[in-house]
């Protein structure tokens, strides 16, 4: 409401054509009202680029379907659906073109578009069973439009393996760094690269790894910079937050 | 040496300005940590673009004058100083030409570089309590030149003062999102920005904060896409995460 | 016996209608608990104004049903169950009139009464996955006797939808805010609102969120006024508080 | 400007008492802040009914004689500043015309208001350690103007104590049940009173009590209906929400 | 071989009974643990006055039965296994005279004694969802010779129902206070009862109880005198140590 | 209010009287004032035997004095001041003949009184540094009276130097056992006697010990029977239980 | 690279044989790469003296099948899979000779070499119940080559039986302790023996144990010396280092 | 008491030399005192090689001059002081000759013998700040007779640094690997080294390292093998443990 509009509004208060009550609720509502909010939702159903997403996790299967053959039909863009379970992909599965990686229990209704970030995302994991957030973390960046290198199973009680990769590790523009137990490879990882790193802790372990709580204190810890951390498990959080680094834009001159 | 060093001479060697001895002599006086390893380890020594880092914490006054002199006469360039008591910089302060700043105890040796980013860094914060942790991020920021956008106490309390800024907040490269107590302002910006978000947790706040742990898990949790936490208080990690990401270039054509 | 029916009874007395001898049998034959204590305990067996409580939660099938039987013949009110198996729904749904809600698990056995409350109990949620929370809330306070406004899905991941219901926050006499993950919307709602707001964390989510300990905390240290917490998922309690708020009456003339 | 300030003035543009473009200057020149967003943000600048609030922690001495003073000249209304140092109260005092509490570390500029709420306030404490917290609470709520009963040192583990007050509680409009260690109060006030109780849990104590949690979460995990929890030690927050429940108006006819 | 055994055995040795080398070899072959110490293990074989106890959690049937029946055929005394499944107790009942518990999961075999200590031990729980708990430990008591008076779902949301037995608490020799969720019972009846209370944290609640700890907490911290606490639905535990106090004799003269 | 009572109000309601609300209330409230509480509360005014307590903890030198010379004067008992700092010991020991224990910071006005408990109560400690615990809890009971033996630092890393005392364990009535770091020295006695063991877990220790937790759990899963806890460091509750336990006595004949 | 090579790399430079570029990709990572990296990962392919081992946890059986077949043929040595499900271990079984330990879900492929280590290893446990984790770790002991002696159910709740084996706790060259609940077992043996002690936690019990927390705690705190500690439940891990310290050679003369 | 002393024993009853109840004392407190203890405690005196311990915390300076006078002229040994504050050492200093170390508060009278351990014990921190504690495991181990090489800030986040060292790391018999933060020290170390690590967190940090909960956690939770840990900051406990492994003795041949 600028100075205009209110300076109307108290003349029809004045001429007795809206009653104060009315413009006192007018007055006290606007601001919040005239708010441009730039950004749909996460994890419900993001529009950036070309895909959406449906969090699967506590929907029904006939949910699912509905909402992804509702969002094919309006914007014909790829649909990632994260967290969702077998039965609910062999069911959609039977109705619209979907993939579906039983891994990370990811699926993906249309194309995977072809890359347009900036330079490439490295996703790296301590050890073979973080590969299925590493995975929800890889597809998602997929999805979004990234070239994604992977790199699975080179956590730090091994660092040979890290290390035969080192040139991908140097030329990545963003990293994701998926660890569960003590969560190190973040550190070593961040120790290494000059370019942003994504950790994220996972819930994988036992005993004194508290669900996750071990690595994701390691990480929140680490000694190197560049690092930042994302919720346990939480590869889509990452893949989506790398996506988005990969695709900034330099200067423009 | 950094890595361009590293390369000038490599090509004064190619070219025969400087002779293979003199080069090899060169690399070794500076063994291994000089070598072109992207980057030194955290708070302790980053070398990074035109910037040198202290940490000050632990450090007695004459270590610290002692490592910034180091630094100053070895490569004349800005030096850092992050978690300094007023003591040691009233004795750092009385040989070297340091800039000293009270609330997030921060002392800088030599010129804040002109920015040289791609975007402008956003420095928000739920309250006035959280400003040391933000100064902090936003004087760590400057240091690796950047222009940055101070919003300090637009917390979810007062959500129309936030309003008022929402063009800062569409408009930033990166935004880093400053709070205690609950933490909620990290999501509500993540909610409306679309840029990488950020977030620290402080340690402000009293009873069930429990030390920051309220608006740490707060922030993990968030429900907003785009965002990633670092430690809590962690003003200097933040600010410097946001340099890297403010400086990715785009594409090469 | 409630309070006012026994005002009732002694009021018969005085007037000659009711003999002693037969109201001391009347009030003796329901000792103690019957004797005007202004409640019983909840969750199990309140009775104040027209509705009487039975907590599901590890009670039998064939409990249920003879509790809500005695219930009903003794005193034909409406009866909410919480926490009740679909199970045991179907069990006393044979033998009783119950209107059965799945996603709450919520059975109620009689006529919701017509609201008689001063104003309207808004319930709101961050996301659709807070909904059985809500509802649970939402039916505890339509038993009581209460008009309902539910605002679900208005977390503040996308705080324009919550936007677009600014005049219900605006309007409302006491305002339940339910959310898990990381409960900011208890916060952005008692920035905005000038009523009581009852929070409700929630245990959705994964994670860091450890169990609902993420929301509760974050509602806890919440930095706007007029906001308290009851426990995690307890949308019972939420209800019931809100039903008993919006009850009181203003000042007598 | 408040909402009945803003009421008043629209009702005095309707009646012709005061002109559109003097009443668009008096809204304008208080920018946003003043246009009758129903609030603003705690602890750090309330102006609801007739006081202003100021939250003296981590602010100087200097700070809050200025910001007093401002609020004083501007407004002439009472001012309400919180966990304020002795010192900082002497400071103070020295300018303004300060009552101070020892205990509670409170000040007070100004009148403390007659009492207009509905019915009365009742604050309880489990020991006298609690009373700190408790008297931050009655003196927001006296300042918000509410007529309080103090019921202090009644805790579980000499309940007669608490039976010798049986009338004032079962007479409450709202009640401030204030307790550390065990924080039983909350739940035996609870299991007693039909009308909201504010529960907060307080630091007091020693070893397993973990600085408040013990008492805590006892409450939050309470069996009596009609509790609500706020932050460890926040008197303030429980006396501004019972100031809000008491003025609640009934029904308008 | 208990210490009364051991004596008797002694005594016939000195009185010629039995010879020297017999009793040495009936010493031998109870190696060590029949050797006087004045208590085996608990929970997996205690022999105090007339009982012996088999922890049935995590053992199979079968080794339940074999482990009861040895003990049966060896001394004839009455058997307690605690912990036992629905399915082991069918199992052991086909073989032994069993009778079993369903709600604690409480398996006895042979006769439970007549009681033989000082005086009563009353057992009381706050909700009827503690009951599983209590019967272990009121069974137990009654297995080591104890008169026990059950006081179910006296807790403090509905205080009068405690009220209506404080007799009972009054005249008890030692009490056993059992709660879930806030775990005031404790402190209530600790104020109250001029005896030791042991008090029994339950796992019952759900959110911020965090599987007992609130309660554990709550009661730890009571500010009531003469409370200790046992593990969280240890049952077994307070029946066996309730026992213990009430069989103390008085002074010899 | 017994029938009689009740019938009688009811008739002078009947007769005109009293009127119908006047009954209500009394009716209401009576329950609860009628109760015999048998005890006053704990730790601020205990007067079983011939004791009285003040709990020094957060009082001024100059409260303490007074609270003690009105017990003093009242009763002429012994009073026992626990918490009580150095200073506050030369204060009031200028006015009351005052014997103050550094170690413990525990004061005592008045005579230790003859023992008259059933037996002796062991005091029994890890180590030396447990000792101001063990010194509270040995001064309490002594002051209630008991006669108590003092094992200290007689902890598992030595056991030897508990085997030394083997018959002072063995003939104990109840004993106390206080310890920090693992607390093993609870499950080490109860293993051995055939008492109840009282536990004390200390804040003694540092890292991982977190102030008395690791004591603390470990003593509430002791397997050995006969155990049961208070809180960290609270050697007056133990020594209180102890003396309760120790005064029991046998059966009547 | 020492200093000869990077010599020549310098010279090749200036002759123009390598490019400037090249050489500095060469020198950047050629310091990581020399890296003479001693061992493989752990849990997933160690391979010291004569076994293998496979992390059964998260794999199906044909992944452990075809990862045991490949070294079975690769190496003929000895391999352990630990955490195999009885599923597996018949599927595997099928085809490959393979003992099968039910207890500790502990498989074992090809023969138990003969012991080659210096001394013996003691296994010892508090409860039966800590038996599957100690067999993990008594095999894994003797799969790399040492002898082993099993003391099992010694705990401290009945120290005798600990006693009847002082003269393998004496004699032994290290000893691995389990123990949940309260875990004192690791303190009491540590008290005894001169040797190096590997303590595991394990996660039986229930309450406050906390998943085995409280045996972690006390085992982290114990007072003894010469105690360290592994992973909650992680038999293996004791098992591994066990048998290093136990192949540790004396002093070459 | 072997068979044959019992025999006699039961013979001298036989022959009435010694009396039942004599017999029945000696049979029942014998067993516990025959144990032969082979240590005494640690950290208070442990008396193994050459060296003696005091540990300083909590004790005064005369305690400890005087504890440390009488070990000398008993013994003639090294006493060890750790946890002594500088103005403790100056007063011993004045009458003893005291090597007083102040980065770890350690003090050590009489001379550091000459290294007789099998092998060389690495001492590596990951920081400067981890120098403390590191110098308590370092003087411990020295003190005992150990050649000690230290790596100090050899932490992850620069690890050419660790690699300069890889000789060291390769010979090691034994690694004490020190770090705070996220503690990823001990798995590179482990991951690289063949030999026992025993990692030492400590409580260098801030925010959500809770006092080295992050690197303990971390360190527990180490998926490389061959590592245990003992309690945060417990440098002597580490040094200990090391020189206890470092001089095992070969097999005798």
């Amino acid at each position: 409401m600028d100075k205009k509009e209110l300076q109307n509004l108290l003349e029809q208060v004045a001429g007795g054509q809206v009653k104060p009550e009315d413009a006192l609720l007018q007055i006290k509502t606007e601001p919040y009202k005239e708010m441009g909010f730039a950004k749909l939702d996460t994890h419900r159903g993001i529009r950036q680029g070309m895909a959406e997403v449906i969090y699967g996790a506590g929907k029904t299967k006939e949910q699912i379907l509905k909402i992804a053959q509702a969002m094919v039909e309006e914007r014909e863009k790829t649909v990632l659906i994260t967290r969702m379970s077998k039965e609910a992909a062999e069911y959609v599965g039977a109705s619209l073109d979907l993939h579906y990686d039983d891994l990370s229990r990811t699926g993906i209704v249309g194309q995977i578009p072809k890359p347009d970030g900036v330079g490439k995302i490295v996703v790296a994991t301590g050890g073979t069973s973080d590969m299925p957030v590493a995975e929800e973390a890889a597809l998602t960046a997929q999805v979004y439009g990234n070239e994604v290198v992977r790199l699975y199973d080179v956590g730090v009680a091994g660092m040979h393996r890290l290390m035969d990769h080192i040139e991908d590790i140097m030329s990545a523009r963003v990293i994701v760094a998926i660890a569960g137990m003590e969560g190190a490879l973040a550190s070593v990882i961040g120790g290494m690269a000059d370019c942003p790193v994504i950790a994220v802790p996972t819930s994988v372990g036992y005993g004194a790894n508290f669900g996750g709580l071990s690595a994701l204190l390691s990480m929140l810890n680490s000694c190197a910079s560049g690092i930042s951390v994302v919720n346990i498990d939480n590869g889509f959080g990452a893949g989506y937050l790398a996506s988005m680094i990969n695709h900034l834009e330099g200067r423009k001159e």
